[in-house]
C-alpha cells in the first residue's frame, strides 16, 4: 500500500521524558536590559521534561500492515535523548533539543522530521549561612512550579542537510496580581451585560508567552548576546505591569509585547495566551486601611489570544511620532 | 492604527462555560449497527463545558489603544450561552453549538468569526427496584469521569451569509485494556534498545478521537439516520479491538479507523491520538492460574498520531480483493 | 538513646504501590438485597493502589543515629506486595490486604504493626456482538474514573499472635444528581445570608463512604453471605437517593445509613463525608418543556461528617413504632 | 430523639473559602537566626484558603429530622469568614484564624465548637527598575505555588469560656534537592531487595511539617519575638540539608527537628511528613565535568512520618554531652 497523501497527519513518539543534567556550563554574557537584573544561568541542574515525535512515511507499514520493522521503539527514544544528554556541548535548552534531533536524523534514514518539545523543571536558589549573613548554597535547590520556560523544534530531513522548519521559545503559567492600578469600562452594554465596570480592580493574570528569533540561529545560545532568555522576558512583563495604570488585559500584553520587541530586534513576533483571575471584591472599604477584602473570581474565565510583531512596533513608531508632532 | 495583517492571531473569549439544561428531547433514529446496541440519547441532562471565542479585525483597537468600546464582556459571552441554552430546539451539541454561533454572530455585527467547543458532561443511568427487578430511574443520574463527546465548530461571516469554516467531533479519554490477545515485536533492535519484545502482552491504551463529516449537515442531528453518536464510535473500538489479535496500537487504531469508515460512509476521516499505557509483567506464571501479576508501566508514555480517510478505505479494498484474487 | 515515648509518631512506608492481577476467581455467593441486582464481581482484573507504613520501636535509630541495619528499603515493600500477590488464594480486597500484612509480620521481626490501605482500580464490561445480540467481552475492559471501593486495615504483633487493630471498607467519589425532588428551606436568617431557600433544587452530591463490621472476619469474603459488596452499598445510595424527597443532604445520608444498616446487621457502623454541588438556576422555565436551564455552582463548596450505628437503627425502631402507636 | 452517642462524628461546613485581604500592617520583630535572613512579612496580601466545621449535638435533628431551623447555611459561613475579614486587626494567620472561631461563637449560642483550617496563598515580590538598579514592585506580585504556610484551630465552649483544644502552624509542599553529599546504605539485603546501596545520591525530597506552640498564644503573633514564621522554618530545613552529609531522610528530618526546636524553645514539638523523589543515575561519568545524568524516578514513592519533640532535644544533649566526656 502506498501513502496516499504525503500531508497526512502521521507521528509516534514519546511524552513526559525527564531529563537531568548537573553541572552544565553556566549561561554568561547575556545583554543586559534595564528591566532586569537577570545576567545569568548557573545550569547546576539542567532540567526538562521533553516530547519528543518522529515522522516519515515510511512509518505507513507500520499502520497499515502492522508491520513493526522500521519502528523505532518509544523506549528507545527515551534512552537516546537521556544517554545522548551526556554528549550535549552547550548550555541552553534550545541548543539542546537541537542537537538530539540531529543525533535522531543521523542515526536512523528513514526518519523525515523530528519534533521536540521542552518544558524546563525549574530550581531555585536557597540561601545558607555564611559568616554574620547568606549566600546561596551550591548544593541545595528548592524545585520550582511556578513559571516555566519551555522550547520548541521541528527539524526536517532534506537533500541539502537538515533544515529548522518550526522554532520558537517561550515561557508559561506566569501568574501576577497588580493590587491597584488597572481599570476595565468603557465596554459593549447590552441586555446580556452583568458585570460591573471598574475603576481600579486587582488585575490577576495568567500569561503564557513564546517568541520566535527572525534567524533560529540567535536562539541557541552560541551567541549569548544575541540570546533571550525567558527570564529577562518576564522580568519586562513585570515591569510594563507595573509601569503602565492599564486599561484591559488587552492592552497591557499589546504594551508588553512592543517592550519585549524594542529590547530584543532579533525577535521576529511575540505570541501571548493569557487569562483573567481578577479577584472580586467583597468589602470595599476598611477604617483606617488602604485595604479592601476580595475574593475568588467566580469561574467560568475570560482569555485573550494576541501576536505582536516587529511591524507593530514599526507602526507604533510611526504612529507616536505624528502625535508627538502634532502636539 | 490599521490591521497590518489580516491572519494575525488575535481572539478572545471565555472557557470552562458550564451549561446544563435538563428534559431536552430524546436523540432518536439513529442508524443501528452491528457493534453498538446504542440506538437512542434520553438527553434528561444536556450538559457541556464550553469555550468560546471572538474574532474580528475590529477587536484589534482594545489591543493597540485599550478602546473597549467594541469589547463584548467575556462575562455577557457566558450569559449568552447559558440563557440562550433555553432556546435551542434541538437535541445534538452540535446543533448547539451552531445555534449559539449565529447567535453571536446576529447579535455583533463586528464579529467576523465565532469559534465554539463544547466537551461533554456525561451521566450515566443508575438502576433503582421495580417490582421484583430493577429499572432505569427518571431522576436519579451519575455524573461520570470516564470518555467524554466533544466538538468543535467555527461559523464565520461571509458577504453570503454565516459559513461553518471548522467542524469536528470526537470522544476523548476512552481508556481501553485487553488482557491477552496483543503482541509487540519485530521492531529495531539497536544499541538504545532495552525494551523486550512481546509475544502476548496486556495491553492498555487511552484513546481520543475526532471525526469529520464529509457535509458538515449530517452532524446537526437534524437527520438522525445520518448523525454519528460518539457512543457507536466507542462501540466500533471496543469491538474492533476485541477482534484483533493486534501487532502494535499504530495497527489497531488504523482497523479500528477502516471500520468507522465503512460503518459510517457520510464520515470524511477520523483523527486518533493514543497513548500506551501497557502494564509490565511481575510473576507470569500463577499456579493452577490463568493470570499473572503486573505493575504499572514506567513513566514515560508512548503515542501516536494518525488520520484514516476513506481514501484508505478504497485502497485497502483494493488491495483486500487483490489478495483474495491471488489466493 | 532509648524511646522515651512509645505513643510518638513514627512510620515509613510506600505510597502508589499500584499491583494488578489477572483472572482471580470470582466473587460469587453474595447476599441478594432488593435495592441491587449486584451478585458477583468477575475478578478478571483484580487492580488495586496500595499504600504500606511500617511501625515499630526498632526503627527509632535510623532517625537518631542514621542506622539504617533494620530499614526494610521501601523499594523492597513494594516488591513484597507485587510477588505475594501471586499467592494470595481469596477473592476480596480486605482478604488481600490481610494476607500481605501478615507476610509482613512474618518476615521481618522488629516490625511492630504493619497498616495497609488499598483503592480499586475499577474496570467496567463493554459488550460485543455475539449473533444478533451482544455479550460482555471476556477481554476487553475499560477503565473507570468514577467512584472507587477502598479498604484500610492495621494489624499489630502482640504476644498472642498478630490482631487486627483497625478496618474498615468504603467507596469514594460517588457524584449523583438527582434532578427533581430535593428541597432546602428553614434554615437561619439573618445578617449573613445570601443563599436563596430552594423548594425544589437539582441536588447535587459527593458521597465517599467507609463502613466497620462488627466481626471484622466477616469482611474477608470467607463467609460470601456476610461480606458488603461496595457495589450494594451504591445501589442503596442511588435507591435511597431516588426515594426520598429530601429537605437536606444531612437528611438524606441519615435515610441512607439507616437502610445500609438494616440491610447488613453484620456492619457495626457507617460513616459519611459528603460535598455539595447543586447547580445554580439560569432559566427556570422553557416553554412547552419541563426543564431548566443551570450552571455550576459558585465554589466554595459546603460538607458534611456524619456516622450513622446500629444504635441510630434501634432508637429510629422505637421512635417510628410510637409514632405509628399514637396515630 | 436525644442523642446516644456524644462523641459520634457530626459536623458541616465550607471548604475552599478564598479570602484575600490588602494592606494588613506588617508583621515585624521576630526573632532573628543564623539559619534565616527572614525578618518580616509585609502583608500587602494577605491571602487564605479556608475551610471551617461547626460542630454541636443541636444539629442532630437536622440529619435525624431533616429540620433545618438551627442550620447556619455554608453559604453564610462563607459570608461570615469575607466580611469579618475586614475587622481583623492583627497580622497573623494564626490570629486571624481565633478572631473567626469566636465570631461564631459569640454569634451562634447552639454551636459547641469551630474547628478552622487556613492554607497561605503566597505571593512573591518581583522587582521593577529603580534608577540604575531594581526595586521590589509595591503594586505587582507573582503568586506562587510552591510551599504554602497552614494552620488549623478548633475552639470549644467551655462553661467558662471559649477555649482552644487544637492548634498547629505547619509548611507544606516543600521541593528541596540536594546534588551531592546524601547516601544510602547498609539497609536490610535480603530476597526482596532490588534498590541498590548509595554512596552518593541526589536526595530529592517533598516535606511537609507542623509545629505545636507549648503556649498556643504563642502562636498568635501578639509578641512578635515569640513567633515562629514559616519562612524560618524553612530556612532551617535549607541549612540542615546543606550542612548534613546525610545517610537517610530519617536521619535528616531528625536534625532538621532537632535545630528548630533549638532555635525556638517555645515550640513543643515538630511533625514531619516526607516523601523520596530521588533521581535515577543514567550516566554516571560525562568527560570533562563533575555532572551526571538522571532520570525521574520510577513510582512508587516511599514516604516517612515522625514527631520531634523537646525531650528529644534534651535526650540528644544529654548523649552528646556523654560522647563528648568519654573522648
Amino acid at each position: 500500500m502506498t501513502a496516499q497523501n504525503e500531508n497526512r497527519t502521521m507521528y509516534y513518539g514519546k511524552g513526559d521524558v525527564f531529563v537531568y543534567r548537573t553541572f552544565v556550563q553556566p549561561l554568561t554574557g547575556l545583554r543586559k536590559i534595564p528591566e532586569s537584573s537577570f545576567t545569568e544561568r548557573d545550569n547546576t541542574i539542567f532540567g526538562f521534561n521533553c516530547q519528543i515525535s518522529l515522522k516519515g512515511e515510511a512509518f505507513l507499514s507500520s499502520f497499515t500492515e502492522g508491520d513493526n520493522s522500521l519502528v523505532v521503539a518509544t523506549d528507545s527514544m527515551k534512552n537516546i535523548i537521556h544517554r545522548q544528554a551526556a554528549n550535549y556541548q552547550g548550555n541552553t535548552a534550545e541548543g539542546f533539543l537541537k542537537f538530539i534531533c540531529e543525533v535522531f536524523l543521523d542515526k536512523y534514514s528513514h526518519i523525515d522530521a523530528v519534533e521536540l518539545t521542552a518544558t524546563e523543571v525549574p530550581f531555585d536558589h536557597v540561601l545558607v549561612p555564611k559568616g554574620e549573613g547568606h549566600e546561596k548554597s551550591d548544593v541545595v535547590y528548592r524545585c520550582s512550579r511556578n513559571e516555566r520556560a519551555t522550547t520548541t523544534i521541528e527539524v526536517k530531513r532534506t537533500p541539502t542537510g537538515s533544515k529548522i522548519v518550526k522554532h520558537s521559545s517561550g515561557i508559561v503559567d506566569v501568574h501576577l496580581i497588580k493590587v491597584k492600578g488597572s481599570s476595565f469600562y468603557g465596554f459593549i452594554q447590552d441586555e446580556y451585560t452583568t458585570l460591573p465596570e471598574a475603576q481600579d480592580r486587582p488585575l490577576f493574570i495568567y500569561l503564557d508567552f513564546d517568541w520566535e528569533y527572525s534567524r533560529w540561529e540567535d536562539g541557541t545560545g552560541a551567541d549569548p548576546e544575541k540570546y533571550v532568555a525567558a527570564e529577562q522576558i518576564c522580568d519586562i512583563a513585570n515591569t510594563v505591569f507595573h509601569e503602565l495604570n492599564n486599561r484591559s488585559i488587552q492592552q497591557l500584553i499589546y504594551h508588553i509585547g512592543i517592550r519585549i520587541l524594542e529590547r530584543f530586534p532579533q525577535l521576529a513576533n511575540v505570541q501571548f495566551k493569557t487569562n483573567n483571575r481578577t479577584w472580586e471584591t467583597v468589602v470595599e472599604t476598611i477604617p483606617n486601611s488602604e485595604g479592601s477584602v476580595y475574593q475568588e473570581p467566580r469561574p467560568p474565565f475570560g482569555f485573550q489570544g494576541f501576536v505582536v510583531t516587529q511591524e507593530d512596533v514599526k507602526q507604533k513608531k510611526a504612529a507616536d511620532s505624528t502625535v508627538g508632532a502634532s502636539r
